[in-house]
């Protein structure tokens, strides 16, 4: 099944062009607002919607929803999904490739390159990180139609940003000379992260850019490519395109009906997981872009950050006058270039220098900006001490809605539960705890053992031990109760499903 | 009516020995933990107890509980009763002196002196601060032996402590000579609070000390250096006599009975309140210490601090190998000479040098040691914004116990009760909101409407608006219960209280 571009300000070439958003990153740097189950790219931290929803709108000015793919693993795919469904309608259209699981950039963007070059031969992938910010989305597609063109002629095509200081925390590329060809500069290389002392002769000498890690190239051109420079995984994805588009060993034209929906059934054969467990963790970056000569790179007219850390929200997030960055609820005296992040709770500061202070519902991180990369060592600490305030945020974000553990006692949990208009949770029953209800907005159906009732705001239920039971909000406003949990035993896992609209067992 | 010391560990002598705390502060200095409503002298900041129980404990190893007096403010006595409850029938022996408004130190200290030296004439009063540490309680127990000896001979002994560094946060005492009588020192003189050159000056020529704010005098005679260096003071002292001792204008015998008991009562006089609105508010420091000749000091072996901020938590509490104060759930990685008082949550600091960190459910501190003082600053901000991050804390201490709100939501409040045993709620009745009571914990007496039954662990009740009602727990385990508020209006003052066990209307 071929897919054409139809959206209304698609290009006037013929070509497919499918933007391959990259979102299988945990970002543990932005501890304590990224969680395992929050991970970076599904966070609110420059505009008003998270880095990936972000990412999806700025890249859905150029190719129609249909032709937005998103490359995860498996055990992200359901979170992130239901994270898009504030996109709305657009989410529905979004495509899913799940890796069983991460094995770096190479592999997936080899995977969605063998796949999108079966949906539309010739056709050329934009790879786009989802947990970077641009804050000039009209700028990056201006930069971004001269990549495509590019790419259309067969290169491997980047984007280039000028440097403004001699950061070491990126990659540089070095261009061969400064004459543009249809707006784009001929790569001489690219390079790690440099030493300070490097970073500044590149930045003295002219020339070098930093590497967005933004990349536009025919998707039969990277995977000559990957063959070239990558040959093992280049043999991995042709064992891949026969599990995936010739199961049956020969019948060349059966494509799995399954497949053009882009769910992430078509991608859990269990030989994909075998043969991706021992492929090689690389980026693209260093297994392909480094080593090809086909490279071409667009210096941008866009803004960029990769947000690499939480200093790093300084190139892109708007500044008082004496530097700071204040968001929530905070009080200021004094402070300068310091970052401070709040919620509800009050955060008041006095006299802070360069320092980050990030406060969420259960834990507070304060460091000064040059150790922010230490946060690192904090969530292991987390980690190695089987705590859980690396795991998950007090507000946990489920398909029907939410819910937030307002507190933890001795033999008792309370929860406030939010349902979407017409969510449901499933049919279930839990072996070692009660609950008892109280609606405090909206209007609750409730069903009891086959019995089922409605509870308004204001009313309350009680559901006993070991009995079947389901919530609903029958209504088009928010339905907004407080659960009371009893028992010994009071974790997410005691729940048996009987049934679920959102495919949970 | 005489009272004499019947403590075992009491002195020799036949002198009366009353001990003065003067627990009137506010410590906005100690904010986010300390409140309007939880003063830095109710705080538990050094050791297990708050530092007013620990100098009510401190000073009962020399004086028996019932020589002991508590001076406040008429609206903080209840608040510090029900405090004190903590120190069982201690706490019953303990008399309160209620100031109807705050005026400093000297008419605290000259009601007092008055009140006593009725009780007992002749008698010696040892003043204390209430939210000062000390943590050598033996020490300062063998020095207050001295001071008491000096104040035996007229004297007005105060301590010095020897300082450690230019502190320009204390007052200092020049000794004439460095020979003692009898353990004390001739003072010279008193000094302001220095700026840093003096301050300097002052530790390199030595003879001088810190002022601890702790006295030692006898009742007559400071009444009589009240007389000599504030006669205002002792005109308005002899009109509150005539109010407290000669009601009848004449018949000097006949004190109320009232009085002996310590009740707040006894002091709710109007007369009392328009004397003390006229008061010029002067530190007994200042408008005595400093102006009398007749003060004697003893030189200090306790260690000792005023906590007049959190910096100054260094002087007394244990440090760390790198110099920090780390308190609660907290992770650290690197710092150096730095204070974190977390509770519950996770405060996770990286690199932190020579900061504070105050962490409570409500509100976060970040500072320099340096800037502490600015957190006034802070608590003025919250007051012009009518907020209540100053006021009260989410948890409230109550008579019967406490209660803790979980969340504020539009329409809804959750909170968390807890009844100590056998404790009782006011009869009462909300005009705005219905209640919903699910017990998480002991067994709720529960009278609703004239109608009175048991809820247990794992019930839940429900409490519509307009209804009379009571809670109770009548068990020897404490009752926890969660209550789920719904109305628009869910504020305290939708209140009305028909009986209660505590004397609130």
């Amino acid at each position: 099944m071929m897919r054409t571009p139809n959206h209304p300000t698609a290009r006037h070439s013929t070509t497919d062009v499918y933007a391959v958003i990259l979102a299988g990153g945990s970002g543990t740097r932005f501890w304590p607002l990224s969680r395992e189950t929050r991970p970076k790219q599904m966070l609110q931290i420059v505009g008003e919607d998270s880095l990936l929803q972000e990412t999806i709108k700025r890249i859905h000015g150029f190719v129609p929803g249909k032709n937005i793919w998103i490359v995860t693993t498996e055990d992200k795919a359901q979170d992130i999904r239901f994270h898009l469904d504030a996109l709305g309608s657009l989410a529905k259209e979004i495509g899913f490739m799940n890796e069983p699981l991460g094995r770096n950039t190479a592999p997936a963007v080899g995977l969605a390159a063998l796949y999108l070059n079966h949906l539309s031969p010739g056709s050329i992938m934009v790879v786009l990180p989802s947990d970077h910010a641009i804050p000039d989305p009209e700028k990056f597609l201006g930069d971004l139609k001269l990549a495509v063109q590019g790419a259309e002629g067969d290169a491997l095509v980047t984007f280039g940003i000028k440097p403004i200081r001699p950061e070491t925390g990126y990659g540089y590329i070095k261009v061969r000379s400064k004459t543009k060809s249809r707006g784009l500069l001929k790569v001489e290389r690219f390079f790690e992260k440099p030493d300070l002392k490097t970073a500044k002769r590149y930045l003295s000498h002219g020339g070098y850019f930093w590497n967005s890690g933004i990349f536009v190239f025919k998707t039969s051109q990277i995977l000559t490519e990957i063959q070239t420079h990558l040959p093992s995984l280049h043999d991995a994805l042709k064992k891949i395109e026969v599990i995936l588009f010739e199961p049956d060993q020969g019948d060349r034209s059966s494509i799995p009906p399954s497949l053009p929906t882009g769910q992430a059934g078509a991608f859990r054969h269990p030989q994909l997981a075998t043969l991706y467990s021992r492929l090689e963790p690389i980026s693209i970056d260093y297994g392909v872009m480094e080593r090809s000569h086909n490279i071409r790179m667009v210096p941008a007219k866009f803004r960029w950050s990769d947000l690499g850390s939480w200093a790093a929200l300084d190139e892109v997030v708007e500044k008082d006058k004496a530097g700071n960055i204040l968001k929530g609820n905070t009080i200021n005296i004094g402070s300068e270039n310091s970052t401070v992040f709040a919620g509800d709770r009050l955060v008041a500061t006095i006299g802070l220098k360069d320092m980050v202070v990030v406060d969420t519902p259960d834990a507070t991180l304060v460091t000064p900006k040059e150790r922010v990369q230490e946060v690192r060592r904090i969530v292991e600490t987390l980690k190695q001490g089987g705590r859980e305030e690396h795991l998950i945020h007090k507000t946990v974000e489920r398909p029907w809605g939410s819910y937030t553990v307002l507190e933890k006692g001795d033999r008792y949990k309370i929860k406030r539960i939010v349902l979407k208009p017409k969510a449901k949770l499933s049919l279930q029953l839990h072996r070692r705890r009660s609950e008892h209800w109280v609606v405090v907005s909206g209007v609750a159906k409730v069903t009891r053992e086959g019995e089922t009732y409605l509870t308004h705001t204001n009313e309350s239920t009680y559901i006993p031990v070991n009995t079947k039971h389901r919530l609903e909000n029958p209504e088009e406003i928010p339905l907004q109760i407080i659960e009371v949990q009893n028992g010994e035993y009071l974790e997410e896992d005691d729940i048996e499903r009987f049934a679920d609209d959102y495919g949970r067992h």
